[in-house]
C-alpha cells in the first residue's frame, strides 16, 4: 500500500464513546504481519454462554477463515468464544496452506484462553494470494493474553483497518424490564464493497442473553437491509465477515419479539455499514439511492445496485453534475422491469424527470447546486408497483484510481 | 463536454483506407445540433435492393431513434434505404417528443431521396433527456442530399464521433467465384460500453447481394461474439446500434452458407468492436480476458464479465500492478460456478496461480515487467469444464473520471 490516504471528508467527528459490554474483552498488538509500527491483531474473548451469529460473504472463491467460520457458527454457546483477527494479510487463495494456517492460530488461541478451537473464530484482511506469516500471530498470543481488557474496544477498531481512514464504531442502549442492555459494535471496510451476504469485518457485541438460533435469524434478517445494502465499487470480498455476540452479561433474557432490541440492532448494523460507505476509497460524497414503485422488493434492489454501481453516475456525482440521464440508462440496463413512460426522478426534493420526459419544473441551476451537497439522496420511482428498496453509495473520485493503483507497492 | 481529451495512446496509426461500396454514398454537415463547428450529422443513401441487418440495445429505456429502427428493420429492400445520424444529443429520455423528432426527421429525408419513410433508419448520440433540435437536422438536407459522394466513409467517420478520440474504419475484401466482394464498417462509441445486444452507432455497408434474412442471422449471430463482448465501463447505452446494409452492387449473391464471407464479416465487425475498446475513456491499456474451462460457455462469458468490469481490476491494470488476487476476487463474486482449488490465472503466457494457489514459478519482477505493456491478456481457467469466452476491455484512469465528471459543463 502506498502513502496512507488522508482522512474521508465524510469520516465522523470523532470516534463515539462505546459502553463497555460484561463479557467482552479486547487487546490488540502489533504483530508486523505486514504493516510494521501498527496494531494489526486483535483478540477477543467472550464469556461462557456466548452466543455467537455470523453472515458471511457468499464469493466462490471466500477464504480460509470464512469457511472455517462458517462451520463453527452454530455451535454451543456454553463454553464461550474468542475472536482473533489480522489485517495486512487475507489469507484468501493460498489453498491448503490457508488452511492450515487457520488451524494454527485458532488452536493457538484455543490453548492460551482455555475454549474449545471450535468457538475459535477467525478473520483476515489484506492482500490475497500471499501466505499468511501466522507464526507472527501465535508469537503475540502471550501479550495480548495478558493485555485483555474490558474497555479497549477503541483500539480494537483501529487494529482491524486496512485502507480505511478512520476507525468505525456504533452503539446502542435499549432499556427492557427497567434495564439497560447495551450493543456496541466495530467495523473495518473501505475497497472491494459489495457485500453478498454480509460484509467486510464487522463485530458486534451485546451483553442481552440470547438464544442462538433467535440471535442468528435476527442477524440474518437485519443483514438484508443494511450491509447487502451498500456498495462502494461493485467488487464483493472474499473475506466479508460479520460476527455478532450476545454474552448474557446484562442477565436479560431477549426474545424473537423483542422489537425494540432488533430496532437497537438494526440501527448499529445500519450505522457501521453507512461508515463503511463514508469511508469508501475516494469518496467525497455520500449517496442513498431510494427506488420506489417497483414491480417487487427484489427488482427494487437490482435497479438500486445498477444505479449505485454505475461507473458514469458516480464520476458526475463526483464532479456535481445533475446528470439524471445517466440515471435513466442505469435503470434501462439494470435488467428489472421498468417502463420508460412511468419513471420519474428526484434529486433531493427536486423532481427532476417524470413521464417519460424532464420534468416541466426542473432548474439546472437549482438542481447543480443541490449537488454540491455532501450528502446525496437520488430518489428513482418506477410508477409499476410497491417494490421499494434503499442503497448507499459513494462517488468515484481520482482517489478511488490513486489508492487502489498501487495498493500493493 | 469539456476541453477535447487528447489522442488515445491506443488508438491505430492512421485511419484505413476504405473500399468504395458500389450503391452507397454518404454526406455530412455541421448542423450544430450540440458542438459548433464541427460536423455532426450524416447522411447515407443506399441503392434499391440493399438489405438491412441490425442489432440494438436491450436497455429498457432506449432510445427513440432505436425503437424506430427496431420497427423498420425487416422491411422490403426493393425501395433502397437510408441513414441520417447525428451526434451531440441522444434524443433518449424525451417522451413523446422524442418520437415527433424521429418522425419529422425521417419523413424530411423520405421526401428528400425519394424513398418511403419506412425504409429510413436514424441514430442519434450524445446527451441523455434534452430535447433535439431536429430543424436544424432537417434545415441541413438540402446541403447533405448535394454532397452525397461515395468515397466520402471517411469524413462520415467523423461526423459520427462524440467523446471519441478517433474515429474508427475497418474492412475486408473477400473473393467469390473470381469476383471481390468489399465489406467497409465504421463506428463511434468510448464511453457508456458495455453493449447488450449490438453496441454504439456501428454501419457495415458490403456490396454482396444478400437475403434480408441470411443477413439478420448472419449478423445476430457474429453479434454475441464481437460487439456483445466488449466493456469500458460496464454502463449499457439507451442508444446502441448497429446497421448492416448489403446493396448487392458487387453482382455476387451470398448465402448463408458462405464462411469465408462470414469469418469476412466477423473480421470487420471485431476490428471495429476492438477499436472502441481502445478509444474507451481514459484508457491507456487494451486487455483481453480469456476463460477457458467454465462449466458451460454462458458461466465462462459471466466470468469474463465479471474481470473485465471490476473497477479493482481496472485500476490495478492503469497502476501496471499485476494483482492477481483480484482476479480471484472477481472470479468468485461473478455468481458463475467456480472451484478455488481449480483455478489457474495467466498474464500473458505467465502462469500466476494454479490449483488454489500462487503458482511456484510465479515471478513477481516478471510479472510487473509484463504489465508494462500495451495490450495485455489475462486468461482465467476455472478446471471445470469446455466453456470459453473472450472479451475485451480496458483498463480505468484518471482520465475517465476527467471526462466524466464534467461531461455537459
Amino acid at each position: 500500500m502506498g502513502a496512507t490516504p488522508p482522512l474521508s471528508p465524510l469520516a465522523p467527528a470523532a470516534f463515539p464513546d462505546l459502553p463497555v459490554i460484561a463479557g467482552v474483552s479486547f487487546a490488540t498488538a502489533a504483530a508486523g504481519v505486514r504493516y510494521q509500527n501498527r496494531t494489526d491483531v486483535l483478540l477477543v474473548s467472550l464469556a461462557p454462554g456466548t452466543a455467537m451469529a455470523g453472515a458471511f460473504t457468499r464469493s466462490t472463491t471466500r477464504s480460509a477463515a470464512v469457511l472455517d467460520c462458517q462451520t463453527k457458527i452454530g455451535g454451543d454457546p456454553a463454553p464461550g468464544a474468542a475472536i482473533i483477527v489480522n489485517s495486512g494479510n487475507a489469507n484468501a487463495f493460498t489453498g491448503r496452506r490457508g488452511a492450515e494456517s487457520v488451524q494454527a492460530v485458532t488452536n493457538a488461541v484455543s490453548e492460551k484462553l482455555g475454549v474449545p478451537v471450535a468457538r475459535v473464530f477467525s478473520s483476515s484482511t489484506g492482500v490475497i494470494g500471499e501466505p499468511l506469516p501466522h507464526e507472527r500471530i501465535i508469537d503475540s498470543l502471550d501479550d495480548l493474553t495478558a493485555a485483555l481488557s474490558p474497555d479497549a474496544i477503541a483500539t480494537a477498531a483501529r487494529a482491524i483497518m486496512t485502507t480505511d481512514t478512520f476507525p468505525k464504531g456504533a452503539s446502542e442502549t435499549v432499556v427492557i424490564d427497567g434495564q439497560a442492555v447495551h450493543i456496541a459494535g466495530i467495523a473495518k471496510g473501505s475497497g472491494m464493497i459489495a457485500p453478498d451476504m454480509a460484509t467486510m469485518l464487522v463485530y458486534i457485541f451485546t451483553d442481552a442473553a440470547m438464544d442462538q438460533a433467535v440471535l442468528q435469524d435476527m442477524v440474518s434478517a437485519l443483514n438484508r437491509t443494511t450491509f447487502n445494502c451498500i456498495t462502494v465499487d461493485s467488487d464483493t470480498s472474499t473475506s466479508d465477515t460479520l460476527l455478532v455476540a450476545a454474552t448474557g452479561g446484562s442477565g436479560i433474557r431477549v426474545t424473537e419479539n423483542n422489537v425494540g432490541f432488533m430496532e437497537a440492532l438494526r440501527r448499529v448494523m445500519l450505522d457501521l455499514a453507512h461508515q463503511v460507505v463514508r469511508d469508501g476509497e475516494g469518496a467525497t460524497k455520500f449517496v442513498e439511492i431510494s427506488v420506489t414503485g417497483a414491480a417487487s422488493d427484489a427488482e427494487a434492489h437490482i435497479h438500486a445496485k445498477a444505479i449505485a454501481n454505475s461507473p458514469l453516475i458516480k464520476t458526475a456525482i463526483a464532479g456535481e453534475d445533475p446528470n439524471w440521464g445517466r440515471v435513466v440508462m442505469a435503470v434501462g440496463k439494470s435488467g428489472a422491469r421498468a417502463d420508460r413512460d412511468t419513471l420519474a426522478i428526484w434529486f433531493g426534493d427536486m423532481q427532476v424527470a417524470r413521464d417519460g420526459f424532464v420534468s416541466p419544473d426542473y432548474d439546472e441551476a437549482r438542481a447543480a447546486a443541490y449537488m454540491k451537497n455532501q450528502n446525496l439522496i437520488i430518489h428513482v420511482d418506477l410508477g409499476l408497483g410497491g417494490g421499494t428498496a434503499r442503497v448507499w453509495t459513494c462517488d468515484l473520485t481520482h482517489g478511488y484510481i490513486d489508492i487502489n493503483a498501487d495498493y500493493r507497492s
